[in-house]
């Protein structure tokens, strides 16, 4: 599996989900095309999935939040007769490389949180309407929207099939939403998760699996019924227009990727990929008629698309590059200007969503399992949005006066109000409260310094930075951190971050990410799982696992 | 590594302690015998430890609580010059199989929870006063410390070396801890974790990885005014008479373990324990006097510490028993009337210290990665502190009504007031809290349940069991589950039951054990440590480990 995964779809280009805009309401279908894998070996039966099924769905999610601002509610059905969805493909998991199986975890879990918040985010509510099996990915599916409709018919049930069948767990969030999502009693839980064929009708409703159940012959009518509710009972905001997501502007080369306000350089020899983001180069639009004109031009829109994109191709392509970088260059008020215009029209849709967008890119870089650094040159731009940068990665380096030869403006951070409650992460703090745990007066302090251009040592004082140098020793404690990384344990460091990056409070995320992930993670390294007489190797051969029955 | 592991010592024995009691204060001196290890092949270097020099630690910790109530600080040190603690052997990490390891770090986890939470449960508070280098594990001895003290010379440092010198992770509870319980700012932990030789003198204190440092001549002195100090603002009553306990009964047989209040049967057949723990059989004591007289001869501390010995010797010595199934016999009743005269005296020293090693059992029974199952018969005594194993388990199963030919008395279930409050899961909710996650109303209801005797159908009504079987259905249902659960992968079940035993909050506690654990897990699995070329392996060779750089 080691070609070039493309993040970037349209609908015109969709062959696994069908969408119908009905005013307030969205139907979308899952109709997976059989022959349609990402990959050769496997076909996608029974609505399975691989990770090309899931970048439509994320696409359509995506879009639904620019594009279509008028739906309030989204009704997830099947267009399969018998069938909601099985799941990941098996043959594909079975098939995958390690690192490949961990990413499209990620990426599939990434895409469930989004629908799942776009209630809270954006007023848009996710129904699952299930007709037919409901299985293992398919239920983790149906479990990230809010609300779910189950048909009462022999055929209709939910199911998390993975330990009996394959010895993996429900990754893909589905063990937590169980818990504390459906708040599901442990043993119920725990039956739920041994029985290979799920839970059909009333005791599905009985043990919170699903909220409803309907007889097949009502159930269409009540679905409408429940999603007319649902719309009608909506506070968003009535939105009539909403903007396209143009393609966005992108180039590959050997050594680079090149979009238009963000620029990837890939060191292999160094197993380093450096990401520069642009700040703006024009003023901030006047207003949010003039941001919606810019549509998905305006920088702060565009410049979010972009590196989203790029963390996606880096750590689905580039996975030997350990080390992520990121720069920025430009007029750092420019940034705090085009930011400021969205925080002061928040309830402006667009604003909204572009600052949730932001929200989820920089969620996206924190779970970026790769040692990231951020370093703060001359000319850079880390202010607001930016200046999460150095927070969301492991360490800064930033630069410490004049630099001989260097005639950029001199390093300096820049605080917005953005960073103070715009963009939180998984465990819900904002990064400068996870930062300063220890001391939360720090971050109110830092308040008094919004807007203000904090050169390195009184960034470095502040404790936005972690180390500041000089002309004199930039180069070689640059080098020798990058050196030292690279001398690492790419699996320690992974471990290591992944414990490192989320001080604080826990949340359904963090707990998918963390606790559920490492578990799976785990044994999807076990000879019980994936050695050659392992359940995931045997699934479809009619011979079960064998398992060596120690426990660990 | 099948020697059989023995957790019971006592200080006669002791090979790698010093304890030297001082009215308030305990002189706690860590002194490894290098020829002592628990096994061949690693010798114990620079007060590095393995499991035995754990053992030992852990039967200290809790005659500490027991023998020595007049203790409120204990001082943790080294007796070796120039070393504080090296940290777990890696001789012995590299050479051990991966469930050797995994038990290895959660027993020490568990010790090292056992003494950080001594302040809050009987106000005993551990200082550990560090001269030497205190590395890897040594550190995170230190860390479960609640005041650190560190001599400022050039020996003299704390360091997490684990992932720049082993590729693992700080993981018995140190990089959560860094985090979470130091609250270290993430880049500065992210650097700490990344320097070999550790942090020294006052940037240990700037960088809150210790709490003070002292020049090595002022150093003794200033942790004896620190003990000092913290003994006589203790909040902790003054006693001065601890109850001794004496060494457990205890009779090992080929397919059982038989204690006094316990019996182990062991079906190796059926890959399954029976723990069966057997109720009072005299009436409780009449007071706290009569208790205390009583002292490890009484039902509740007697059984406590058997049931505690039997789940280690599980855990550690039969790794293919993948199910613990258990029962009880007795009196309900007395089981109530034992628990209720410490229940009416919390406030009595020795009345507190046996419902918080109840509250500590319980724990390690949630934490026991085996499949848990209660079988309620009738003639059991499921009331109280034993009712909690009900919910601990991942399932239960109740005989309904009469069985033919059984002549005792019907199962029931007795709440308690202890269920209540008593003992709290490591997310700090009590069993039944986190079972009626989603209902919480239903929690409130059973207390006016509390006292009664319910019988099956009551207990299923209530959430209490997950089934009800009469005489016709029991046996097959009870074989069916068995069959079922030992056709399963072990790894799975230990992935699903660690993820859906512990809903609700996250605590460090959980975090511990859920995110930290699972990540070292799959660390321990992965041939950048483990493999003839990893880092573990190759450690003292003079050749470093020689890694795989894709990143997962």
């Amino acid at each position: 599996m080691t070609k070039v995964i493309d993040f970037q779809t349209d609908p015109s280009r969709y062959r696994h989900w069908g969408i119908e805009y009905d005013g307030p309401i969205a139907w979308l279908s899952m109709d997976v095309d059989e022959s349609g894998g990402l990959f050769e070996g496997y076909e996608l039966k029974l609505n399975s999935y691989d990770l090309g099924v899931d970048i439509e769905l994320a696409d359509v999610v995506q879009r639904m939040r620019f594009e279509h601002p008028e739906v309030k509610v989204v009704v997830m059905r099947s267009a399969k007769e018998k069938v909601f969805c099985a799941g990941a493909n098996i043959r594909m998991l079975g098939g995958a490389a390690h690192a490949h199986k961990v990413n499209f975890c990620k990426f599939t879990n990434e895409t469930r949180n989004t629908y799942e918040a776009a209630l809270a985010d954006s007023g848009q509510n996710y129904i699952c309407a299930i007709k037919g099996a409901c299985a293992g990915g398919g239920y983790e599916l149906a479990l990230a929207c809010n609300h779910l409709m189950l048909t009462d018919d022999s055929t209709s049930s939910v199911a998390l099939p993975e330990v009996p069948l394959l010895a993996v767990l429900p990754g893909t969030g589905g063990l937590t939403r169980v818990t504390d999502k459906r708040k599901v009693r442990r043993d119920l839980a725990d039956v739920f998760c041994s029985i290979e064929e799920g839970v059909k009708g009333k005791r599905a409703v009985q043990w919170r699996l699903v909220d409803e159940v309907f007889a097949n012959s009502s159930f269409d009518e009540k679905v409408a019924e429940r999603a007319a509710e649902f719309a009608s009972a909506s506070a968003k905001p009535d939105v009539t227009q909403g903007i396209a997501l143009s393609p966005i502007n992108r180039q590959f080369a050997t050594d680079a990727v090149t979009y238009s306000s963000v620029e990837v350089g890939l060191n292999r020899a160094e197993s380093r990929a450096v990401i520069t983001v642009k700040g703006p180069e024009t003023t901030a639009p006047a207003d949010m008629d003039a941001f919606t004109a810019e549509g998905a031009q305006a920088w702060m829109l565009r410049c979010a698309r972009e590196l989203d994109d790029a963390i996606l191709h880096l750590r689905n392509n580039e996975k030997h590059l350990g080390l992520i970088e990121f720069q920025t260059q430009g007029d750092p008020e420019l940034v705090i200007a085009h930011e400021a215009l969205l925080l002061a029209h928040k309830d402006h849709w667009l604003a909204n969503e572009v600052l949730h967008y932001w929200k989820r890119v920089l969620k996206r870089i924190d779970m970026t399992s790769r040692s990231l650094v951020a370093m703060v040159e001359h000319g850079s731009c880390f202010a607001g949005p930016l200046a999460e940068l150095l927070w969301a990665v492991d360490r800064s380096y930033m630069m410490l006066e004049e630099f001989d030869g260097d005639n950029r403006p001199l390093a300096r951070v820049t605080l917005s109000n953005g960073n103070f409650g715009t963009y939180p992460m998984g465990n819900d703090l904002t990064r400068l409260e996870t930062r300063f745990l220890g001391t939360p007066e720090q971050v109110e302090e830092l308040k008094n310094s919004a807007g203000a251009a904090l050169e390195a040592e009184a960034a470095e004082e502040l404790g936005l930075i972690t180390y500041a140098y000089d002309d004199i020793d930039w180069e070689d404690e640059v080098r020798l951190f990058m050196e030292e990384r690279a001398s690492f344990s790419p699996d320690a460091m992974t471990g290591m971050e992944a414990n490192l990056r989320f001080a604080g409070p826990e949340t359904m995320e963090t707990r998918i990410f963390g606790r559920l992930t490492a578990w799976q993670n785990w044994i999807f390294q076990r000879p019980n799982a994936v050695g050659p007489e392992g359940a995931l190797q045997r699934y479809g051969t009619g011979v079960r696992g064998k398992y060596d029955m120690e426990r660990v």
